[in-house]
């Protein structure tokens, strides 16, 4: 996966039911894999563990921003599964310009699972006082 | 309120039970009015239209974002009395450095209508190829 200033944030904080109270949280669990797995097969990503995105009640939840690309965030995601299958949502993404990949190229997780999405920002348009 | 860069985008795809067929939706008529509200009081806020936010189960939604701060997805939010409110919210949004309102602060809408939030982007810190 080449550098293109993508970011994949990852919430640590979300729980999910059966958590073992002495381990680390289902975020954190799915953290550690996608920084785990990011290392071999997608370098040019940066992974950021971040305290909560919000989403607190469909974990667990990531969200996934690029330079002139929408931000999307997705939720419903299996601590101990999802790794492999955001990774090749990510590959799709980072390989459109805008960040939207047709409907059916998406992961079901994805599909299934998406909370929000955002446009690029900062916009690509001038601000109209720029324009002036 | 000054000019910060804060972009205010609005769904206006978003439905609600009861909108007229005939006439424009939820989302468009929220838009109409938070444009009309702005004028008058938020002149350096830019309110863009959205043909959707992916948040359709929680009807209106409005997204905030605005450079080094966090960006907020708030929903639920009704197109005919919100637009006020948003406003308010969006002014202590734009007197906090990073967009983090305290919580008692930040309107009753914008605490029950959270959908997610997503660090500020581009990341403040350098990524790690650019500060080697």
């Amino acid at each position: 996966m080449p550098e293109t200033g993508t970011t994949l944030y990852v919430c640590t904080t979300c729980k999910r039911e059966g958590d073992d109270p002495e381990g680390p949280r289902a975020g954190a669990r799915l953290h550690a894999e996608l920084v785990r797995q990011a290392g071999q097969r997608a370098e040019g990503l940066r992974v950021e563990p971040v305290e909560c995105l919000s989403v607190c009640k469909r974990p667990c939840t990531v969200a996934v921003a690029s330079p002139g690309r929408w931000t999307y965030v997705y939720g419903d995601l299996d601590p101990e599964a999802a790794a492999t299958t955001i990774l090749d949502g990510l590959m799709a993404y980072d390989g459109t310009p805008d960040g939207i990949v047709p409907w059916r190229e998406r992961p079901k997780e994805f599909r299934t699972g998406v909370i929000a999405r955002i446009p690029p920002f900062p916009p690509l348009s001038p601000l109209p006082e720029a324009a002036q």
